[in-house]
């Protein structure tokens, strides 16, 4: 559901379509062969890849799904790429056990997840969903071996994690020179014309362009949007970092959220995650310049916020239910994190180890007393006393009214 | 056909089938593991790769196939391994126009010219001739991943030639990191005990042994063996420096050739060459040492290599033929070379062209009279007014009783 009436594309300008395209992104490779797709006349396939890993959403993330939107609203297709293939393969190194191979059902459930997260932005119906695993599993060994010869070795080390780590002589497996290449691939798959990605994936862009050159394609335009900044305006948004907002968070935590962070963030803001057009967005800035309370700029913010991930009606009541109360099911701003560390050959923790541990008990028997009258919930589902979680899970733990951590186990 | 009779490898003592496997090697990596691999009491398997590229042997080539008649002597098991999987990808950038994929008939014939030769040294039903297509065609691009995954980036510039090419800023394409990691899963395919190869092969052999180990094998021993110099006792022997003795070459060719190396080349020749036992061929050296005519001692090795590349009739009479007048259908020593170029848009040159091109005949009309008279012969055959050759052949042609040339066309 999206709150933003489609754009008059027909009626749009050039000039008018490149500064929607334009806002908010951090590069554009090349502006020259951007105008010349976008005279094309036709709907140009806009490409943007997203890993199955569990997803769970926040503003920064969305600030390339609006991009995306700004594309889907001046007529092109979406083109939300999956790429389940390397995920299959996991780290074949079997060095990194944080990154196991996902099963089918584990990217099914994963793409579900994320798709019901960005169809609060994008619209369904004029989104295609794509799977690589489509093209690559019917690739063989010897093609695998044709794609790697379109790049060589010296270009690739350029890419600057590559360089880095070669500098410092950490080691750099082979195979993962062929994921960048993968992944550039997948835009000739696609005859993708313009790839979406953050500024890190750069790299990645421009390989899709070289490749679909080599493959006798019109290359892609490589666009990259900025990683957002977090609530504190310093470091940018990240779940480890505590200084997000979740597109799944409360009315409340989100209201509340996006008040507190600092007034030099409120243009940023604007700039990325609000659909208003810019010279509404420079009228409010402007408003505010000359006295008006930035709070109640941040609030107009929240409340379109609140609007697209839940709806009007929250938009409206969001303020009511922030800071003081919270409403069923919601988790407080200030969550504390716990780690706990299973014992060597311990495989895994009961439920009242956990709260013990944690300290959301005083001690065993009060944890078991507390799960005898149902008021443990992990995730929001009450738990019962055989619960128990294992080397690598991360769960929110409600332990009565108020007594909240998010706990991993190690 | 050998004319060497089996070792009584049952009673050679451990140190006696060493010093036999010793002989004339340049490292064994590592002597240790393969006093325990012999140690075993079975068979072992032992491991050549080689090219499916056209095949013309010299005793250049020999050295590597009489060490594994070493190893088929004292009762191993010979893996002739040819390489076709990567020939039928050929040079996947397309750079490389002199490396054009392999059919799999090209493949087939050659292998088949290969074993005709190499089956004069090794016995053909002690032999197993395997191609590594068998497993490749059944590996995934997923699978060549995970092969990739088992080397890193740095280990592989080591190798020689990339590490020159990488500081010499030539570029080296991403494929040409996954061959060493064909050729070394070759090993693991076959689960080779040994694998032979020449010295510029240490690196590969050595990947063969790493990759064992990580797919939970008994490492391979990797025995490297010298580079044979040629007849001018300088350069290593090969086709293009005209310094070689082709197996295919006639006995008084062969008989002349070998009489005409310098006498330093004699200790060599005979360590690398000869399947006389060591303590003969010193007893001979000594003789030479103590007056005795080298040319004998040469005589004596030419006679045996003749035997073991024509028959003993041959090489009895071979000193015959040699030299003064060319026995029918050999070839004389001194074999001018000549390169026909096609002219822009020409497809082929006919024989009446080519004969008077390279000067085997005075003009046109005496080489119409040459071919009438059925008096020219291309690679030992008749050939008749129409035959024709296009670019990239060469030949051997005959014109009347004396005149000889080895025609390339390009």
């Amino acid at each position: 559901m999206s709150q933003t009436a489609a754009l008059p594309t027909q009626t749009l300008s050039l000039e008018a379509q490149l500064a929607l395209i334009q806002r908010g992104t951090h590069e554009i490779l090349s502006q020259e062969d951007l105008v010349a797709k976008l005279k094309l006349g036709r709907p140009l396939k806009i490409k943007a890849g997203f890993d199955p890993t569990a997803p769970d959403l926040h503003l920064g993330h969305t600030v390339l799904i609006n991009k995306l939107k700004h594309f889907q609203d001046l007529g092109h297709e979406i083109y939300f790429l999956i790429g389940d293939y390397t995920a299959k393969i996991g780290d074949p190194t079997g060095k990194n056990s944080t990154r196991p191979p996902l099963t089918d059902e584990q990217i099914q459930d994963n793409a579900k997840t994320y798709a019901e997260q960005v169809f609060k932005i994008l619209d369904k119906d004029k989104t295609t969903v794509v799977f690589n695993s489509q093209w690559f599993n019917e690739m063989t060994a010897a093609d695998m071996i044709a794609l790697a010869s379109q790049q060589t070795v010296s270009r690739m080390l350029e890419r600057d994690d590559f360089s880095k780590r070669y500098a410092a002589q950490t080691p750099i497996s082979i195979h993962e020179f062929l994921y960048p290449l993968v992944q550039g691939y997948d835009s000739v798959a696609l005859a993708a014309d313009v790839e979406l990605g953050g500024t890190d994936q750069t790299f990645n862009l421009l390989m899709g362009r070289t490749l679909q050159s080599r493959y006798g394609q019109s290359p892609q335009v490589c666009i990259t949007v900025p990683i957002l900044e977090g609530l504190d305006g310093v470091n940018k948004m990240s779940k480890s970092l505590g200084n997000y907002v979740a597109i799944y968070d409360k009315p409340g935590t989100m209201y509340q959220k996006i008040l507190s962070m600092p007034d030099t963030l409120i243009r940023r803001y604007y700039e990325f995650l609000s659909f208003k057009p810019m010279d509404e967005v420079e009228a409010l800035l402007l408003e505010m310049e000359n006295g008006r309370n930035p709070q109640e700029i941040k609030r107009i913010l929240a409340e379109e916020l609140i609007e697209r991930f839940h709806d009007k009606a929250a938009a409206q009541t969001a303020h009511k239910s922030a800071g003081n109360v919270l409403a069923d099911g919601e988790l407080p701003v200030d969550l504390p994190e716990v780690t706990l560390k299973l014992e060597d050959g311990q495989a895994a923790l009961f439920i009242t180890q956990i709260l013990n541990q944690a300290k959301l008990a005083k001690n065993n028997a009060a944890a078991k007393d507390m799960l005898k009258r149902q008021a443990v919930k992990v995730d929001g589902d009450e738990v019962e006393v055989g619960f128990s979680l294992s080397a690598g899970q991360t769960v929110v733990i409600q332990a009565g009214k108020k007594a909240f951590a998010k706990v991993t186990v190690v």
